[in-house]
């Protein structure tokens, strides 16, 4: 069994509480994926194909849950949260001329630059019809505030690439932006449509904040964790587009200015090829300085605070889950 | 003095009856377009040096106009379309790897294709952001319906490429969703802020929808009529592009079968420069066959349309204005 199996199955367990929710949020997934022209369709299909983990949705549904019971319309806001997932995939993949995503041809690689392009946007717009055509206006002021935050991220990224200036705190707002907020949003909602969350929105959204942040560290990580089934990915892609993620930041924190000179002189960017030639070198340094172990321990904090966070919660089965949750994303590191 | 500078002082002569409101817009999408990271910045600085004929928010304001009046939301909302039609123009330009637009290098070519994205990204979510937090839902409702239009427009656009069997009514409809929906939608958004258009939205939308149609063809005529003055483009981008529009689609039903069948054999899809060198061809076929003529004709009746639209409106300067702005467009040609 590969990793990626092993971790999946560890968010299968928590799904399998929700299950039925989660079998309307696919129904309901399938339907908005559904419709528009043969090469609409084609695209949508193929997007269906492939293996997506629902993390949001799943976070979504959990927040939502009351007395097993979920609202209707947060397994529609669940549908929207993953649409716009899907089109932040798209046009990333595109952005970074990726070749494949979850096992299949990227839209980029099978239909073309503009087809992405096209698609991710429609992906957006149908996202935030959808949520008007249900008249949950709450759920819409949020999403449109995530997109914004989420484009304005990447643009800080591409602002901020072959940077090794970048600061923690930098690091920190751009993935805030970029991946823990839609998180925060799925959370929202959630608790929004959940009768027992009256009054501790703001619990639930800083829980999705933070678990959102471990996500995204967690990720960062497996780029220098070099485990080549992880994911499917091999590792150096960030460093390889110029992201310069936590681990690096953290070695170059501690690393001695001499050793911090010389590894920002001898790196300096490059084209694909020479970033990919320096990257042996790239990773021995985070090695040498334990830029993984710090940036894992950040993400073991932030994961702290957001089971934190949920101390307002009543404790119950939806407040152990949701501590599952956590453990599940920090637990994929090992 | 150039075709367009005297096409956009035929504008300027409406535009001048609002001129109040249009300032006050001019403030609104100045402070829309500010603040953000120095990068989006940077593009929305340059962005705004760019000359636009502001036609969209004319059309709002002057719908919205009443005795004189114009209800502050509706200059918000005037700020989002246009913020809404900058991002399609972004995106355009990237799938058309246009160099220039308005004079200035577009995104793509300054920033790149990145950048180019992700700006026309964040564009349209600050538009629908601006719009919430303003709590317009009426405009947050069309504005996400017709975002969805459009992007599945250029789907369908893309799925018709080369395609010399595409139909008028396929042609219509793709510039309907492309463009003139767009121009409904603020003509609709205006009529909802006018208290005199109150039980006439619907005339004040086919108005902005026929409108848009006049818009769209005329445009598509300029890529035929050779006056390389005219929006500062060469001719036969369309053609090049793989654009099949109403002038060509209009000679090929007039030409008899065996010429129809020439001109489909000879000019098969091939890349830009096979296609730039059977140009000459193709106008010279659309020539022939009054295409140019058939397509005004089309023109000139959506734009006779669009006046009879507003029978349902009372006479006075207001209707005046929105009759001139056909004129106006139909006279682009002139």
């Amino acid at each position: 069994m590969s990793l990626l199996d092993r971790e999946r199955i560890k968010l299968i367990t928590l799904q399998q509480r929700i299950k039925s929710s989660l079998d309307r949020f696919e129904l309901e997934f399938d339907a908005v994926m559904n419709g528009g022209s043969p090469l609409v369709q084609d695209i949508c299909d193929h997007l269906l194909k492939g293996k997506s983990k629902r993390f949001r949705p799943t976070l979504l549904l959990l927040s939502a849950q009351h007395r097993d019971q979920v609202d209707p319309r947060a397994i529609t806001a669940a549908a929207c949260v993953e649409l716009v997932h899907t089109a932040t995939l798209i046009h990333d993949d595109f952005i970074d001329a990726a070749l494949t995503r979850r096992g299949l041809p990227t839209i980029n690689q099978a239909w073309g630059g503009a087809a992405a392009l096209i698609m991710g946007d429609l992906l957006y717009s149908k996202a935030l019809d959808v949520l008007c055509r249900s008249q949950q206006y709450f759920a819409v002021d949020l999403m449109a505030r995530t997109t914004l935050l989420m484009s304005q991220a990447e643009m800080l990224q591409l602002e901020l690439k072959y940077n090794l200036s970048i600061t923690e705190d930098q690091y920190m707002q751009v993935i805030y932006q970029k991946t823990a907020s839609l998180i925060e949003t799925a959370c929202r909602i959630g608790a929004h449509y959940n009768p027992a969350a009256d009054g501790n929105l703001e619990a639930y959204a800083k829980f999705g904040r933070k678990l959102g942040l471990v996500f995204q560290i967690t990720d960062d990580i497996f780029d220098y964790l070099g485990d080549e089934r992880r994911l499917g990915k091999p590792t150096g892609q960030d460093w390889e587009e110029g992201r310069i993620t936590l681990p690096l930041i953290a070695a170059l924190k501690k690393a001695p200015p001499e050793r911090r000179k010389q590894i920002v002189v001898e790196v300096t960017p490059g084209n694909g090829e020479q970033r990919s030639a320096s990257w042996p070198e790239v990773k021995s340094f985070v090695t040498e300085f334990g830029g993984v172990e710090d940036a894992f321990a950040v993400a073991h904090r932030c994961g702290e605070e957001a089971k934190q966070a949920l101390a307002p919660v009543a404790s119950g089965t939806q407040k152990d889950m949701l501590a599952v949750a956590v453990e599940y994303v920090i637990n994929r590191l090992h």
